[in-house]
This record gives structure tokens, C-alpha cells and sequence, in this order.
């Protein structure tokens, strides 16, 4: 008996099992619904796309639905799953063009849902000129009505993607505010570095105005505490829920702001349902908590466990560190594991660590600043956490942080670690480990 | 009563150790002789001094003798210490400007005697213009005779040195040949990869020559077994060998490449006496084997450690991966671990694989090609030694590595790792995780 796998989502959370389920399971009959017009596409490439470091929607664009379907994928474009019945193992499906509904029988459904930006209940929130990003079909929408010049855009919060879109609108040519409503932007980083990246914000031409409280959306005008902000355009950057609606609907367990709970294997409370990505929870591998984190990182590895648990094998998703890296104008930031506050509040007692240091031997031309900062657990010495703000070249050591922190390795495992140096890279020793040796001052 | 502390070696093996000896031992006396005339500085920048990206000798220096003696350390520069007695725990120094020679006794001997360009035993080896280049005392006699601007410079020997110089010369307007006896320029890559290295050379507008043997050399030529090659100046590249003499004429256990036998707590055969840095050995960590790795990152370390056990706290230094990064021509190498021959060798069954990949996402401007390999054990999928070559930002990955391999990670925790992604710094598997994925495909 052939068995079938209906994918719900066509991006990297459901897309990405196909084939390690097929790899268990060759004669698998695949059919994906997505209600989007894309597949497989790169959605962090978005503010390249309006900044016009990349030229087309479709440059964006890894895997088409006709490359897919060459692969014996059953795709079918603006298809909405608009319910799942459980009991007889079922999706409800919407053509969104025909507007007919059929039902689908299913073996076994991945849930590839994705998230939804976050869109606040605020008077105006729907009006046209209001846009979230996070498909292409956002993209698509943005670009047709932003045109070839906005004036004015308000980028209203200051997670990665606010940021990255603020900049994106600066190479546009246009006028850009950020409006946060907290004293930092960047909420995954300790406020003292966030400074700086709200630094580099102000001097790329962004207007980063803190503390500020939209209160609403009028043609023309974003509504703040602190009065008016003319806007031709308004980009949300306030953050990522999962698009879990679907899946509470049919019954599935939800969990951490209501994204879909799975166990290591990526399976949700009912058999043969499995979720992958942004719609679904992670557990953090510090903390041990379950958290919800976006990131098309972990959609791909969540997908291929999924997979692979699909075609019979038994696999396991050991779990995120939030390990983030974006390069805002020109400065580039990362970070990973638990911030001090978050180390806090899990009940750890800190030892934390700060170095200015450079991307190159300080002798060298073209010589950057860079900032490493080291969390690190007292007593025990182990790394929790890691932050890293600098120029070229500075930030991708956030991997060897994470490396470490999975290992469990303690600042001095950090210091004794054979890193490479040469002049144009750092200093004789990693910044990383620059910064290991000031926690071991302190721990 | 006062313990007083010899250091033999004015550079990070021998001078690193004594703020660590100091914590422990407030008081101790430190006394440093140097044969040359500069204390602590970066000799990996001699290439960019050659090159003309860093302006003055003096940049190169860290702390310089006038540093070090406001830090109450009595600092002889030219001072050769030219025997040690054992038995009654003295040095013998000679003043090379005075010519005078006396003892010096010590509680505790720290041997940073750093290491010696290979000289081949050949004809005309002892010409003025052959030049090795270790100190900086090699590097301020390679510039007086290089002047301005020299026509022909051929470098003898393929290692990172030797390449490094290679590009100096260039940069500074030489042409410049590259003789090396072997198939291949750096003898720790594997060979394909690198072809690579060689090609970047060749890009750069470096003639390099692979098997062929240097004879001898005579004034304006260095003679080969295809024939002369016309040179004004002649730069060994051969490699570094320990500056072991002294120790073994004192009767000193030496290993490896006669370099100075050490114990994980950087001691020395004979009591209170301590080496670091490049006249000693080193365990690796992956074969357990002992090896000369003759690198800053590895003598800081050690000298670190020493100057702990010398203070009366109880420390060991774990050992050694080789890690080693380079910019050739404005392409990255770096390298970590064992080698595929290598591996090989030490007796295991490898699992390699070698993906091609970008260091930016493909759709963006600016993305350049980076190779990755990943070597690992058979069966296990532990990873044993990796090895990098591309663009920007390509290369630091290999600290990924070095921490992964330092704990004892398989091919499929690589693959787990939280890494970050962003579009400016690969596509959303981090390259060292596609390598680990193929490397799956193989074990």
C-alpha cells in the first residue's frame, strides 16, 4: 500500500521533509498545499529584495513548484488548508482561485505552517499602507505599493526584521522612522549592546526613536503617544507569531505563545501529524525550556527530522540555541544562547564578561571595532550565552560560541580551544576567547 | 625568601608565562634575556610589514622593553643565554655588545626559545641574500637589504610563510618566483585543496613552480635542478624547526623534531625548568600523538599554563589541533585537525566529503566561492579535521570546527548545531553543516 503525505505550507518547515521522508520511504505519495503564490523560498532574503540588493521576487526563490513537481511533488499553489479532521485523517482544502472545497485523506500531514507577523490590535491596523513581511506574497504586496520611491516609511518595532527593512527602505532613497515601543531595539540582545546597533541604525540615516507607543494607523499617519508620524508606507517589525490557528482549531496541543507542540521527533499530539518551523515550538538546550523561536535555520532542521521520522527512521530535534546573526548597516550582530536577563530569570547566578577588541591585528589598515560579550554560569564557569556586535568579519564567531555551549564547555574549555589566528582576522587570541579569559577574572 | 624566575626569550612563549607566575607568586623576581632587540611582538605581521600594510617595526610590537621593565621585569635585550647548568639551576649569558659572559642563577627557568627558519645544508645556503625570516631582527635585516624596491625575489619553500611573502613581495612591486620541492604549496592542506591555494598565487601574479628542487644558490641566483633562477633576494619558506640546542646540550629531553619534551603541564625533563611555544612539543588532541606546531595562538597558550604551574597553581594545556588560517592573496585558507593523509596514517578509516558553496547567499551580490571539507571517521562520523578555502568570511568557520572536533562531535551533531544565518553570510545551511550532511551520505 502506497502511503500519502499531505504537506501543509510550502516553504522549508513542510517542503523541507519531503525527501528525507522519501528517503525511508521511495513509492511516498506527496501532495503540498500552499495558499501563497511561492515554494521554497529564501523569506530572509526579503529586505535584499526592496533594498535592491537583489534584483526579482524570483532570485529569492530556491526551489519553484515546477521544480518540485518534476520531483514528483504534487504541488498546488493558493490552496488554503482550512481544516484537518483528525479522526478520519483529512484536510479541508481551499482553491482560492475556483473558491471549490474538497477534502484530502492523508497517512501523514506535515504542518509546514510558518508565522504570521505579529499585527497589534490598534485602530487603523488594516489599512492597505500597513504591511507585515514574512511570505513572498508580503513581499510582492510591499514592493507594488511602495513603487520605485516611498518618501516616507515608518518601520513600527525593532526585531531583525524591522531593522533590516528600515535599512533596506535608507538604500530605497526613502525617509525611514523605527518606532519601538521599549528603550532597545533587538530584544534578544542585552540592552547595553543593543545601543549599539540602534548606533549604527541613526548613523546609516535611520530615525530610531525609543520608548515611543504606537497607538494607531491613519491614511497618511502612524499614531504615536508622542504625536504623529507621517507615512507613506508602514513596515510591522514587532515580531513573529506562530500560525497555529489551523492546528488549535483541529485540536493539536498548543504550546509557548501558542505555537504547536511537538516532541523531539517533531510529532504533534495527534499520530501521524507533525509540525516543522516557525508554527511549532523548539526546546532551548540551555534552559531547557520550550521556546518559540523563528528562524528559517531551525524550520530546515525541524523539517528533516520530521522527514525522516515520516519515512519510518526514528530521529530526534535535540533542540535551538536561538543563534541569530544579521548584518545591519554595515554592522554586523549575533548572538546566541540565554542574554543576562534571560540567564537570570532561568535562575542562573552570572559571570559576565565585555571585551572591545578588533576584527584584525590593531597594526592593520581597515581595522574594525568589535564587541564579544560571554555569559557565562559562576561557580561552574559554563557558557550560556553570547553576543557579538562588530564589523566585517566579527560576527560569525558566534558559531564557535554555540559549538561550545552545545559541547557545554566552560570558559576555560573556551580559552584552551585551538582557535586560528592570523593578523587579519583578530588579534593572537579570538576575541571569543579574549572574552573567555575576562570571564574567568569574574567567575 | 624570594624565588627568582630566568626567562630565556623575549616573545610570547618565554614573556607570556610571567603575569600568570605572578598571580600566584606576588613577589617572584623576573629576569628575561633576549638575544634580539625587541620583546613581544607579532611576528606573524612581518609579511604585512614586507607588504607594506603596516608602516614601522615598531607597530609589530606589543609591549616593548620599556613596558616590560615598568612592569618591574629586568629585561637584558642582546642577551644570549648560552648554557644552562642543571645541577646547580644557572644560566650562562652573553652580552653580545660587551661580549661578556656570566651566570645568573634561578628557581624557576622559562624556556621560550621560539624556533629557526629551516636552512637546507646546500651550497651558498650562508649568502647574505638568503634570508629566513622568524624575529623581527630577521625581518628589520630582510627590509634593510630589500631597500625600496627589489626586482627578483624568489621564495624557497610553500608553507604559510613562505606564501605570505610571496604576496608581500608583490604587493610591494617585486617579481616574485615560488620554489617548491613538493607537489603541492602548504603540505597541511590536503592536495586538491591546495591546487587551490596555488591558483590564487598564480592570480595574484606569483610564478610558483611545485617539484622542483633547489641545489644551491649562488649571488644573484637560486640554482634548481630545471636550471637558475635569477634573484635579488632569496626568502626561506621552508619551515620552522624548534630552537632546541641549548636545551638539549643542557641534557633536556627532546622529541619530536628534537623539540623540547614537555608534560601537559609544560615542564620540562629536568625540575623547575619550563618551555613554550615553538622549541616544544604539543599533544594533538585527535591522534594523541606528540607534534611541532610551531604558531603564536599555541605558544601563548602554553606559556599561560607554565606561568600558572610556576606560581603554584596546578595547570595543564590540553593539546593542539593545528588550527591555522591564512589570507593568500586575498583568498582564506584555514585548516583544523588531522589531514585526509594524515588521518589516514594515524590509522583511520575516513569518511571525506568536499562541497562547493558561497560565502554569501547565491542570490546576492558579491558572493564568492568557498570550498569546504570535512574529514571524518568511518562508522562513528567523528569529525577529525576539516578544511576551508573561499572569499570574505569564509574561513573563520574553521573555529566551528576546531570546537566541534575539541568535543568529540560527530559529522550528525554538526549537522544539530544551532548555527547562525543570515543571506549576507552563507545560504541557510552554514557551509561546514552542508559538508556535514554529505559527509552523512559517506559514513
Amino acid at each position: 500500500v502506497v502511503e500519502r503525505l499531505v504537506v501543509v505550507g510550502g516553504d522549508a518547515g513542510g517542503m523541507g521533509a519531503i525527501s528525507a521522508a522519501r528517503k525511508g520511504k521511495p513509492d511516498l505519495e506527496v501532495v503540498a498545499f500552499e495558499r501563497g503564490s511561492w515554494t521554497s523560498y529564501s523569506a530572509c532574503g526579503i529586505p535584499y529584495l526592496v533594498g535592491g540588493e537583489v534584483d526579482a521576487i524570483d532570485d529569492l526563490v530556491a526551489r519553484s513548484p515546477e521544480e518540485h513537481r518534476r520531483a514528483g511533488i504534487d504541488v498546488r499553489l493558493r490552496h488554503e488548508v482550512t481544516a484537518i479532521d483528525l479522526e478520519r485523517g483529512e484536510v479541508e482544502v481551499r482553491d482560492l482561485d475556483s473558491d471549490v472545497t474538497t477534502r484530502e485523506g492523508y497517512d501523514h500531514l506535515m504542518l509546514g505552517l510558518g508565522g504570521v507577523p505579529v499585527r497589534p490590535d490598534l485602530p487603523g491596523i488594516d489599512l492597505p499602507f500597513v504591511h507585515g513581511v514574512q511570505t513572498l506574497d508580503d513581499a510582492a504586496a510591499l514592493l507594488e505599493q511602495a513603487g520605485p520611491r516611498t518618501d516616507r516609511v515608518v518601520v513600527v518595532g525593532g526585531g531583525y526584521i524591522g531593522l533590516e527593512m528600515a535599512e533596506a527602505f535608507v538604500r530605497r532613497g526613502s525617509a525611514v522612522v523605527l518606532v519601538e515601543r521599549s528603550d532597545q531595539v533587538m530584544a534578544t540582545f542585552d540592552p547595553d549592546l543593543a545601543v549599539m546597533v540602534a548606533e549604527a541604525l541613526r548613523r546609516f540615516g535611520v530615525e530610531v526613536r525609543l520608548g515611543c507607543d504606537v497607538t494607531g494607523f491613519e491614511e497618511g499617519a502612524v499614531l504615536t503617544v508622542d504625536g504623529p508620524i507621517p507615512a507613506d508606507l508602514v513596515v510591522l517589525g514587532i515580531g513573529v507569531a506562530p500560525n497555529s490557528a489551523l492546528a488549535g482549531a483541529a485540536g493539536l496541543d498548543l504550546g509557548v505563545k501558542d505555537a504547536i507542540r511537538v516532541d523531539a521527533r517533531q510529532a504533534t499530539s495527534a499520530e501521524r501529524v507533525w509540525a516543522a518551523g516557525d508554527c511549532c515550538e523548539s526546546r532551548h538546550l540551555v534552559s531547557g525550556a520550550p521556546v518559540h523561536i523563528a528562524l528559517g535555520t531551525v524550520a530546515n532542521k525541524q523539517a528533516k527530522v520530521a522527514g525522516r521520522n515520516i519515512g519510518g527512521v526514528h530521529a530526534e530535534f535535540p533542540g535551538v540555541l536561538g543563534t541569530a546573526i544579521s548584518r545591519i548597516c554595515s554592522t554586523e550582530v549575533a548572538r546566541t544562547g540565554l542574554g543576562s536577563a534571560e540567564a537570570r530569570e532561568a535562575g542562573f547566578d552570572l559571570a559576565v564578561a565585555t571585551v572591545e577588541t578588533t576584527t584584525r591585528a590593531r597594526y592593520l589598515p581597515d581595522t574594525a571595532p568589535m564587541t564579544v560579550r560571554l555569559i557565562a554560569e559562576c561557580g561552574t564557569g559554563r557558557v550560556l550565552g553570547a553576543q557579538i556586535i562588530g564589523g566585517p568579519g566579527a560576527a560569525k564567531r558566534i558559531d564557535t560560541c554555540a559549538a561550545a555551549i552545545t559541547a557545554g564547555m566552560t570558559a576555560q574549555d573556551v580559552v584552551d580551544l585551538d582557535l586560528a589566528y592570523a593578523p587579519p582576522f583578530s588579534g593572537v587570541w579570538d576575541p571569543v576567547q579574549v572574552a573567555a579569559r575576562e570571564v574567568l577574572k569574574v567567575v
